[in-house]
């Protein structure tokens, strides 16, 4: 049987071990092109590169077996140069981005380049999968997740998406695997950051702002992705690409008459 | 009465013709304080600096009378120091972004700066339109909306936004005042952009990739914005932050017994 074709991405960059940890489980389950960013490209949200080249360059960071790019664009420029350039018209069974270094729940999935990577292959009809587990640092432990993300990954290549969604976000609580509850099918919780900045003067006196925030979660109901994770659980939310509000249209009619 | 708070930003950059237009059509409904980029940011889509500091500069672009600032960041950026540098507390009654020169109707909305402007200040509460004319030229004439735009921004600081969103994607075709049909309410067409670059060879003899890409639109159904826009009306998509496909949830409940 033909091994399936397994794309991997991210916003931490190619030499992120998040990615060597996703690699690691998507070799065993297919054959794996890996086009990745050459630095790190958190909070790129869905940018694109439209006003200036961007580079390619093969790299052997994953061994000689694994075909791997690093791109020097965003994470959607390393998914539609990827296309355009690397896969030469083959197209994926499915998309993987991340180990993300830290959460992409709630309204982090807007913010985050790992999720606009799979969102992008999304759009271009490949199911796709984005990973985060909450452990900003880069010594995180990505192990005690891989048997759990494993088998998410052979299901969906064995089953494939709902016919309503071909993308999920994926977070994982920084816990050991015997602690991890299992998957919880999740919507994603109403959050927002609140703004915080450092504000300093530079070298030459100049005033500077640097973005910090803080986190505000204001819904608390048991059905969202920030309760599963609290819970133990990794909280699988699936996502779609049109933002249209049904539900807002009667109310707008009026509209059509000014 | 107070004056309501009309917040402005874009995604072209503080000078571009787009965004005066759009500060004259406000400044007659309300007081305007403006916060945008000092240099053109389209295609940045949701991104926000993390990375390195940013800068604010109080301008007087628009005149003596309209707060302006210039920011070093990305539109979301823009949106998120303006509020906690230069409203100071204050929250505006609604945040207008554009008029961005050129099209982000369908998919486009997630790879246009000034949409996730919009979206940002939603997320935070605050009714929000990003408006797009479907003319990329700096030359573009910006006149002929003007009174469709004036009638909206009324309308919705009379009237307010339908609660299910608070968020509207407002799309122009390039037609002179007396051929505007007038606003139909529609929902994102389902389209996607083909990759295309440019391949060359840089001085140095090294290859690049410069993102050209093509528009294609799936989607034909006459309840779109890419038909509106077709058949002469303004296009206005109510959108929202939550990307859950709720219809998804049921078909991924096997994944919970992994």
């Amino acid at each position: 049987m033909k091994k399936p074709l397994i794309f991997v991405t991210n916003d931490d960059g190619i030499l992120a071990p998040g990615i060597r940890a996703l690699v690691e489980v998507a070799k065993e389950l297919g054959e794996v092109v890996v086009v990745a960013p050459d630095s790190p490209q958190s909070g790129q949200g869905h940018a694109i590169t439209l006003s200036k080249p961007l580079r390619l360059k093969e790299v052997k960071t994953f061994g000689e077996d694994i075909v791997a790019y690093e791109c020097s664009g965003t994470p959607v420029d390393c998914v539609k140069l990827g296309k355009f350039k690397v896969l030469d018209g083959r197209t994926p069974d499915l998309c993987l981005s991340g180990i993300n270094h830290g959460s992409n729940a709630s309204i982090n999935i807007l913010y985050s380049g790992t999720m606009s990577a799979a969102m992008e292959a999304s759009v271009e009809g490949v199911p796709s999968i984005g990973f985060s587990l909450l452990d900003f640092s880069w010594e995180a432990d990505f192990d005690s997740c891989k048997p759990y993300l494993s088998k998410l990954v052979k299901h969906v290549l064995e089953n494939g998406m709902p016919e309503q969604a071909n993308l999920l976000n994926v977070n994982i609580p920084k816990l050991k695997t015997d602690e991890l509850k299992g998957f919880k099918i999740c919507r994603q919780a109403e959050a927002s950051w609140n703004e915080k900045y450092v504000e300093g003067k530079d070298p030459h006196g100049r005033p500077y702002f640097w973005l910090a925030g803080e986190f505000d979660n204001k819904d608390h109901r048991e059905d969202t992705d920030m309760w599963a994770l609290d819970n133990g659980y990794i909280s699988v939310v699936p996502a779609g690409h049109d933002l249209t509000k049904y539900e807002a249209m009667e109310g707008l009619k009026a509209v059509e008459q000014l």
